[in-house]
């Protein structure tokens, strides 16, 4: 068997989200390729039943190994929180989710012993950081709260002044006098309004991006095998979403750092 | 060929927001049965693109036809500024969007001859409702505007206070000065945030609910024929939903005036 393995590591998420999770891989694991998959024609995926969510999470998957993938990330926080045994169960390979790596990164940094989640109503519901974290750590106290106005600001790219700041300090009201000190931004928008939950929560609370520490893991993997790396160089990517390119390519630089040129339409079956 | 007709008015929405059209429908036509179809599973349409929103305007209308009704009603936005002729095509029955009557409805208002529409980025972008208002009214200078935070306002609760007046503000500040007397909320949600809209306009400035107009359109259609109305009474209403019901009940009631006791889930086919 050879110890590099040249196939892609397939991406999901319900739309442009996970490519803050793609820019973290590529940033910690240069050398390997990568096809992205955003479920754009049925985003977002946060205010919808497990059941549901898993459904759209198996036809994604399928449609990635289709393409010969060597590792599944689940890019999407609501998928990782409800989809990954479906997921493991169905497709064969190393299957990463983003709640995992977030939860157990927060659990390892806080001083308090008190965590706050930050996440769509799905994700919250869910209870998977709970569980997680509860597990990462006995004792540990977690705070948890479902922000959906987050998404649609981030997505209308407003991420500074008054209105995202008030959204924030309603959201975050009931923490006050918690000592949360540690919190894992549970959904890949979140990252983009960094600045104003800093601003909101005080500088002295750690922000936990859960991308890079999913980087890390799935580089972890990689290390330790069966699944082998890339050859050395560097990776490509490709991009596929299944609604109309057009808005993907718009805002995929607020969340990549460099612009998507190219991304194909595919019509999954969506029975 | 009887003088009644006890068949049920269909309705469907992406999600919740068309109960606001239902409750004017109930308003109106007390007598009329309905059944309606809120498509929860794939909710939002507003950010999708028109292909795929005639998709699931397909398949929404031919759950609803299966049910024997005798016209329907498109209670979203989105679906009526790009749908209605597919849907027209494939039913044979009649069909009555949201748009045309909220349109007309403007441009018999406005003094000043600037009509300003409200809506989500999907409606917006159509030109639906500028096309409409020019036809209506030749010389009718029209101000458009997506407003892509609204619907999660109005499913927060979040209806009066500083962010939605923040929010309302940022997307009306272009329309100062431009002397807009009359302003559609082109999407069903919109009516929710009628009180802060009023705030930021000006109580001089008129606000058209496409529900109403739209409810004034079918009673219309009704008494000409060849559809008839139905028989003396009161008309019964039955909901489906294509995600968990959950939620709709929750919010129901901010839409419906009235809680939405049961819902059926049915799994639409998706192809």
């Amino acid at each position: 068997m050879s110890s590099v393995d040249p196939r892609p590591l397939g991406v999901f998420d319900s739309g442009v989200g996970g490519l803050t999770v793609l820019r973290a891989l590529r940033a910690r694991l240069p050398a390997e390729s990568t096809v992205y998959l955003g479920d754009t024609a049925r985003v977002p995926y946060g205010t919808k039943s497990a059941e549901v969510v898993t459904r759209y999470a198996e036809l994604n998957a399928a449609f990635l190994l289709s393409l010969d993938i060597k590792l599944l990330v689940v890019a999407c926080n609501t998928a990782s929180a409800v989809a990954l045994p479906a997921l493991r169960a169905a497709t064969g390979i190393p299957v990463v989710g983003v709640i995992e790596p977030g939860a157990r990164a927060a659990a390892a940094r806080s001083r308090s012993g008190v965590v706050g989640v930050l996440g769509t109503p799905g994700t919250i519901r869910s209870g998977a950081y709970q569980q997680i974290l509860a597990v990462a750590r006995p004792g540990l106290t977690v705070q948890a709260q479902a922000c959906p106005l987050f998404v649609p600001l981030a997505e209308e790219g407003w991420l500074t002044g008054d209105v995202p700041r008030l959204v924030a300090e309603r959201y975050l009201l009931p923490w006050r006098g918690t000592g949360v000190d540690t919190v894992v931004l549970g959904c890949t928008h979140y990252p983009l309004l960094r600045g104003v939950l800093s601003e909101v929560l005080g500088a002295e609370v750690t922000l936990v991006d859960s991308a890079e520490a999913t980087a890390e893991t799935v580089a972890r993997l990689l290390a330790a095998g069966p699944t082998r790396p890339a050859p050395a160089g560097k990776g490509e990517d490709r991009f596929y979403v299944t609604d109309v390119p057009d808005r993907f390519l718009e805002v995929s630089t607020r969340f990549l750092g460099t612009r998507v040129v190219h991304a194909e339409q595919v019509d999954l079956p969506l029975g």
